[in-house]
């Protein structure tokens, strides 16, 4: 056997998940000053971290030699307090990614199949390639999930529908209603995982009650993510809300001490911070008239989004995207490309803080030689 | 198909992992304070983190609303520098359980077979059912690795062997050149995982050079960890090194935000730490002379070891270990029953600060009624 042969063929054929550039590798390669640059490239809270939680931080670094609590009491309680559920009800993990691979892990045999939608998180693919299950990819309607034609994909094998609600990186968003009609119609025996990463982001009006769906639905997981409102991106924390039977079985493959000691501080104090979530709301409205405002100006098309971020058409040949990403960085704005994920005449752009957003749209202007 | 069978068989059969009671947990238990209760159950620094990796926490919590750098560029930098090999050898590992569980995914089929030793850490057990796969567990020689009875326990579908050295929970080490003999009977197309968790506790005169044997064997890879003598159990990093092809595959696998970024961070600032590393390795071998003396003061049998940690039989009877344990946490002190890994009559108690370890004798001492 050649040394070329290690590991299952459905692994070596991942194609690693492509991470926004961070800020010191942008500086690294166009020579720019760390400073001045501005990222829009990961749907980060510009505010970053809420105050709260960076005092609950300090105040847990003095005890970092040991191992973090692995059944993560204190964050748990207080999750179980808010939502109206038993502590059995959680699995807590290294951000929200780690709950979808935990999903995928503990759900799929290799000859089985996963339904989702296209343009919908990369995550999602990679965790199925990662177990070698088979990827039912859904075209997507008017960018977003067409429930209907998932529904229909579902096979005898699929055991597992990821959906995304709103959906990264198009932010399209289903109503509750044509929501929860899905979940009536999916097989008992075929899991959905409802993916929440933005959901704190949506208006008062479009809110519906997932958590409530899980009391109904066995076979529903809802995932939510500390990584995006509240601010805490870069201490790796989320969570997933099932019954007790479904998280025992993610809890049996979760790694014992998957979130860190800080992350779990941090989100316990972040998680009583509602204040800072309704600042954050309410600034990432506002960045959002700014941006959509722009690319109306500019008669660029894009994707109504219920999400911190836009995706727009930057042109019309699919080398756009990465051109017009090409020369934002030079200008020291980081955005996402899509190309990747089958859209590679348009970009994806996180609302930043107003003078960001305003960074941007000049920088646009002046790659678009519309300045 | 009825809301009982979810998932696959193998992984509805996985026991989860047992950790080191947490204080507060023990605390809430027993009726005790927290302040009073000695931990020595999850062999972690008793010196904790190392001032430096505090001040490069502290610095780095400003920027925590953004995501990790996926690609630890930093971290990453100063291993290859410290390790003499390049970026493209070291895979980053939410904790070493990361890097184990990475290299059973990104190597095991659910019908091939994985070797390892009986009494080694839990978490291969885990990572190998976790995949479906087949665990061929070798008896232990003297509490140890047999490594030709390993070699020998080697089938046509294994793809995997673990070895651990120095080896937890029983503190047992194989020399350098007996190491070396294995690696080259192992045939090629089986990766050898050399976990070395506790390597920086290791006397000079023992110390061999792991790193240069993967420029030998294609087939290695050596797993290290920032949780035990670096004093960073808390934050969750670990790391591997192997040759480019072997690395890659692992990273394909590897969730892009694996480590978060205090953890970088502190990790980066403890590598450069060596005199922490060792004060820790001397605080640490004097305990271990204070608890083998007690040890053979009460003529109790003990595993000479060579980690942070030592395997003591606490009596002849199989409840021995449960008994002893539940009169040490009533007396606040908590330390690691072995049960799980078929050791009953023993516990595993992590070597502590000195006033820690005496604490442990005189509450062992009345225990076992030889106050």
């Amino acid at each position: 056997m050649s040394a070329t042969s290690y590991g299952p063929s459905y692994v070596r054929a991942i194609a690693p998940y492509i991470a926004g550039k961070p800020i010191s590798e942008v500086a690294r390669e166009f020579g720019l000053d760390e400073a001045r640059i501005v990222k829009l490239a990961s749907n980060e809270n510009p505010l970053g971290m809420p105050p709260s939680a960076q005092t609950a931080v300090q105040r847990a670094i003095a005890d970092l030699g040991r191992y973090p609590d692995s059944n993560g009491f204190d964050l748990k309680t207080a999750l179980a307090a808010r939502y109206g559920v038993g502590e059995d009800w959680i699995t807590l993990g290294n951000g929200s990614n780690d709950i979808l691979e935990l999903a995928a892990h503990a759900l799929l045999e290799h000859d089985q199949s996963v339904v989702f939608a296209q343009y919908s998180f990369a995550v999602y693919a990679l965790a199925t390639q990662g177990v070698g299950a088979r990827a039912i990819v859904v075209p997507a309607k008017a960018y977003g999930h067409d429930l209907d034609a998932m529904l229909a994909a579902i096979e005898d094998d699929t055991r597992l529908v990821f959906v995304a609600n709103p959906n990264n990186p198009t932010g399209t968003f289903v109503p509750g209603e044509q929501m929860e009609a899905f979940l009536k119609k999916v097989p008992s025996h075929v899991v959905v995982v409802l993916d929440e990463a933005y959901t704190e982001y949506l208006d008062a009006s479009q809110r519906y009650d997932s958590i409530e769906w899980t009391r109904r639905y066995p076979n529903l997981l809802v995932s939510r993510t500390f990584s995006k409102a509240y601010g805490l991106a870069g201490l790796r924390v989320g969570f997933a809300i099932a019954q007790p039977q479904l998280t025992d079985l993610l809890n049996r493959l979760r790694q014992p001490f998957n979130v860190n000691s800080l992350a779990q501080a941090a989100a316990l104090a972040a998680l009583g911070d509602r204040a800072f979530l309704e600042k954050s709301a309410k600034l990432n409205s506002a960045g959002y008239k700014t941006l959509t405002a722009a690319f109306d100006a500019l008669g660029l098309e894009y994707v109504p989004s219920h999400g911190n971020f836009v995706l727009v058409r930057v042109g019309d040949d699919d080398g756009a995207g990465a051109r017009v990403n090409i020369g934002l960085l030079k200008e020291g704005v980081i955005v996402r490309p899509v190309g990747n994920y089958g859209l590679p005449q348009w970009l994806r752009v996180t609302i930043g803080l107003p003078e960001e957003n305003e960074t941007f749209v000049a920088a646009l202007r002046r790659v678009l030689g519309r300045a």
